[in-house]
Formats: C-alpha cells, sequence, structure tokens
C-alpha cells in the first residue's frame, strides 16, 4: 500500500514535469552521458592527460583542452612545440561529440579522426604516429590496458585515437540553468535571462545556434553582412575546398559554456562576451543592439554553463628503459 | 556483551599488529594526511592546477611537479615560459612537506617560500607577484575562496604561496608495499625486494636515504668519492654561499615514489634506477655494484611506490573582463 502511494505520487510528479517541459524551442537539453565501455574511457583519459604523446614529453591533449578550463586553454592562440604559435583558438573540447564535424574548417569527421591531428602537427604536439604507438607499446601498463580494451597485444594509432574519442565522448555538460529551464523549471533563470533568451531568438542569432549544442552543426561565413577585420590569415573551408565561395566559411561554434571558453572567434580576438554577441549581430545579421539587449543575451548565454565533467586526475604509467625518450630542446 | 566482545578482539588485532611491526627501522612509514583545513586546501589545489598564476597563462605549477606523473615533469630539465630550458631537474612535489628545505641547493626554507620561487622566475612561470594577485583580485569566485580561508577580501602573495602549500601539504603517498611491510605484513614485499633492502642498508645508501621520506633530510656533495661527471653547471648550496666546500652539495632527494620521478640526480642525466644506483654506488660510495646486486636495491626501491593522491581535478574560476589578459607571445 505504501509503495503504491509512492508509485502513485511518482507517476503524477513525472507527469507534471512533462506537462512543463518545454519541447518545441530550437534548443534541446544535454543529457548526461551513458558509459558504455568504462575501460575504453579511462584508457582514453589516461591517453588524453599523457604529454608523452608530444614530442616534448610536455604537451597533452589537455593542455590546450584544459578539463579545469572549460575544455580551452583561454589564449587566442594555442602554444605548441617549441612555443610555436598555433594559426587559430582551440575550441572547446566539451560537448564536441555533437558538432557535425571537427577543427574551425570541419576537415575531420569524427572526434577519432581529429584525435591524430594535434599528435603529428609539427607546430603542435610535434610527434609522429609511429613514435606515439612506440612509446605507448614499451610500457607494460599501457598495453594491458589496450589488449583490455581492444584484444590486442599491439598499439595502434587507430586504437589510441579510438580510445581518446571514446573518452571526449563522455565530456557533455547537462543540467545547466538553462537545461532546467527547458525542462520545466520555471525558477532556474531570471526574467533578465528569459528575456535574453527572447531576443536571441528573435535578433536571429538561434539560425545558426540551435540544437542541444547551441551551434556546432552548420558552417557559416564569418562576416556574412559586413566583413570581419582580423589579422588571422585562416580562410575556413576554402583552405580545403579551394572553393572562393567558402573563403572565411568556419563551424558555427557551441556555445555551451561559453563563458568558461573566452576569448572568442576563430582569431580568439574578443574576450568579453558582450563584445562578442555585439560583433556576431552587426557582422551576421546586419542589426546594432543596445546596450541593454547585449547584456540581456550575455546573461542568458551564461545560464548555458553546465556542470563540467567531474573527473578524477589519471595517474600514468611510469616509462620504461626502452620508451623513446622526449626531445623538448631538440631541434 | 556483542561490542566488548568486538572491543576485545579489536584490542586483540592491534596488540598483534603492533608487535609485529618494524619499528627500529631506519626507514618509517608513511602516514596518511589527515586535511584540517579543508577549504585552504581547495584553494590550493586551484592554485597549483592554474596556468593564469603564470604570464602566459599556459604553464601551471602543475606543469612541472605533474600529478599524474609522480609530481614531476619526467624531464631532464623542466620548459618554461617561452620554451626556456630550466637549469636543473624538476623534484617531485609529492612528501615534499617532509624535505628539510626545498629547492635542491635548499634556498627555501618551507614549501611556503618555495612557491613564489618559480612564479617570479622568468624562465619558469615568467609572472611576477603584483601580477598574480592582480589576476586573482579580478575574479569574483577566487576573492570569495582567499575570503573564505583567509577573512579578508584582499588577495596577497602571501595567502596565495600559503595555500598552495596547504594543498602540497596533502600531497602524501601512504600504504606503498614497504610501508605495509614496515607495519608488519611480511608478504608486502618478495625475497628479492627484502633483499634489496638489506644491502641497501650494509651498502650504506642509508646514510642519506632514511626516514621517513628516504631522503630529504640532508644535503651531500654529489661525486663525494669520485667526482660527476657532468655538463650542467650548478653548483649546489654554493651558489648561495659563496663556500667553495658547498660546490655540488645538494639536497639528497626523497626516493618515495622513484620509480615515477626519472630522469635521476640534479641534472636529469639517468633514467633508469638501475643507472642511477650504480652512479651513486660508485661516486658516493666508493662500491662498484655488481649487476645482480643492482637489480635487488632497484626492485626494492620500486617498493617505495606509495598511493599517488586521488584528486578530482578542479575546476577553475573564469576570468573577467578586467583580469589581465596572458601574454604568452609577448616578449
Amino acid at each position: 500500500m505504501f509503495r503504491l502511494t509512492l508509485l502513485a505520487i511518482s507517476i503524477a510528479f513525472s507527469a507534471s514535469s512533462l506537462a512543463s517541459a518545454r519541447n518545441n524551442e530550437p534548443i534541446q537539453p544535454i543529457e548526461p552521458v551513458v558509459i558504455e565501455n568504462p575501460d575504453k574511457v579511462a584508457l582514453g583519459k589516461q591517453l588524453f592527460f599523457d604529454p608523452r604523446l608530444s614530442k616534448s614529453g610536455f604537451i597533452s591533449c589537455n593542455s590546450c583542452h584544459n578539463l579545469s578550463m572549460g575544455g580551452s586553454d583561454n589564449l587566442s592562440s594555442s602554444i605548441g612545440h617549441n612555443w610555436q604559435q598555433g594559426p587559430i583558438n582551440s575550441p572547446t573540447v566539451l560537448n564536441s561529440s555533437m558538432n557535425v564535424a571537427q577543427f574551425w574548417d570541419g576537415r575531420a569527421k569524427t572526434l577519432k579522426e581529429q584525435a591524430g591531428g594535434p599528435i603529428a602537427n609539427p607546430i603542435e604536439m610535434g610527434f609522429t604516429h609511429e613514435l606515439v604507438v612506440e612509446v605507448l607499446q614499451s610500457i607494460p601498463q599501457y598495453v594491458a590496458n589496450f589488449e583490455k580494451v581492444y584484444q590486442d597485444k599491439k598499439v595502434t594509432i587507430d586504437y589510441v585515437t579510438d580510445a581518446i574519442a571514446a573518452f571526449e565522448e563522455t565530456l557533455v555538460t547537462p543540467n545547466s540553468r538553462f537545461d532546467l529551464w527547458l525542462k520545466g523549471d520555471d525558477q532556474a533563470i531570471t526574467a533578465q535571462e528569459k528575456s535574453g533568451y527572447e531576443l536571441f531568438k528573435s535578433v536571429g542569432c538561434i539560425a545558426c545556434h540551435s540544437g542541444p549544442a547551441v551551434g556546432g552543426t552548420s558552417f557559416q561565413k564569418m562576416g556574412l553582412v559586413e566583413e570581419y577585420q582580423t589579422k588571422n590569415p585562416a580562410e575556413g573551408v576554402a583552405g580545403l575546398t579551394g572553393n572562393d565561395l567558402d573563403r572565411f566559411k568556419f563551424k558555427v561554434p557551441t556555445l555551451r559554456n561559453v563563458e568558461l571558453t573566452y576569448p572568442y572567434f576563430h582569431d580568439g580576438a574578443y574576450w568579453t562576451l558582450e563584445e562578442a554577441v555585439d560583433v556576431m549581430a552587426r557582422l551576421q545579421l546586419g542589426r546594432k543592439l543596445e546596450e541593454s539587449e547585449i547584456a540581456d543575451i550575455t546573461v542568458f548565454l551564461k545560464t548555458l554553463t553546465g556542470e563540467q565533467p567531474q573527473l578524477q586526475l589519471p595517474i600514468l604509467p611510469p616509462s620504461n628503459a626502452d620508451t623513446p625518450r622526449p626531445q623538448p630542446f631538440k631541434p
């Protein structure tokens, strides 16, 4: 009887909860991740934090996609091997599995494909896939971890990038205040934040920044109405296609956790959300927003900060006598 | 009655446990840490992982004292601001509260004093104490955290280094297999590991490497019997005192977790424990060890690897519009 009553209350609560959920909005809540292969995710986490994936032994995936800092490095462009300056702003790894493709120009179709890029890029981690495999193959604990996941004693770059991608897929940020509001909690956002959201839709930001990631699903020209002034030479998708129509076409970034992922745009030229909102409205929508409108949209954007992944710092297995040594100062 | 029986069993067990503990050994077990001020430790952890304590916004304490890698960077010498090469091997931060003083030459008496050094060192984090304070003071969440711990709305470098030191004091590694053996568990180490320990004592390593940290308590000349060949110009304590007798005198490093803290010596010139044991025996003790003796001592040394600190990766509060920006590429 007691259990039946509880069940009835529970059903009633769910029903009322569902009734008030905002299912017709152009933004959908992020759902918590369900980890299907914890061994693979744990291995991927080790690799993500392991600087031995770089020539120097100093730079890991986490160096530029810092999970203490919104999955980004909060620099205009990243620092790579030998302190080389990267060509473009480091995008957040958070919720990156929701992107239609990876990198600003979308040149990697998947997270797995992306993961191999920086390792072998001479101005990022400056290493080679062959040497990464040699390093990992020389470390018994890694070999055991790979074997557990892939039933293979031979480490391959394919396994390495697959495991990193599996870890990255877990880096979602559910339960932002905006998501709680979407799910029916009227008190989760303030009146000003709600006004900001209404403006975000009516002004037209929503045209590109929609879906669960509030972006990440299309490519758009940076400077649609008015040209974007930048010293950054990146040409976006045109760099891949050679097509002049693709010049300055970049992947629309996610706005999830945008409060944490400054500075903004592919050149990382703007450090505040207020500036970024102003520039976007003018250049993409041909609209000069009032200061109060910018303020409203900015407070709305801050409601998109979700629960950051709670991660235990991985302990990395030590190198072995025959592990290729890092070469931080070798040209 | 039941409780009394349990108590009796418990007392009996403790007594038997005490009876078999090895209390007269020159090495003592590391005890787990008792955290007295969790707010201060949490703040110190944030600061330890925060690259905004450097000019570039890229280098944190954890960059060179990586808690995924035995509290060291596993490089011969560290990489600093603008990829400058550090002058000396980065010592582990693990169990560093047990050191008689900090740095290889002991120039900082305390962890608190040490913490301020790398921040302002132009070839390490390349920043200034004033700018660190300005950065932290501009971030409301940090200000709130400092106020909670120090009852002061004004951030000072004194609080910054105090909090970092408080966090570092928690970085102890108890329950190594050797410690379990010291506490009476006969099965915790193998016969070969025990032989290695006996050799470690009889050969004379124990003269300097004793106490709970198996070192860290004295300064000794590197190359006592035979001169140490190195390209590293560090002169040790003589660099502070100007006294010729202090040339090449360095703090004896802890051997706790030595399996994880390669490469070895102040110049990080040796990558394997076998080499390090051989060199130490020859240069400090005038003794050429047999290969089997080196092997025995090496397996003993690996029993000193303790439980690594289990840390939740801290989430850092975002910068503000008026936070001084990182200057990674500014001369």
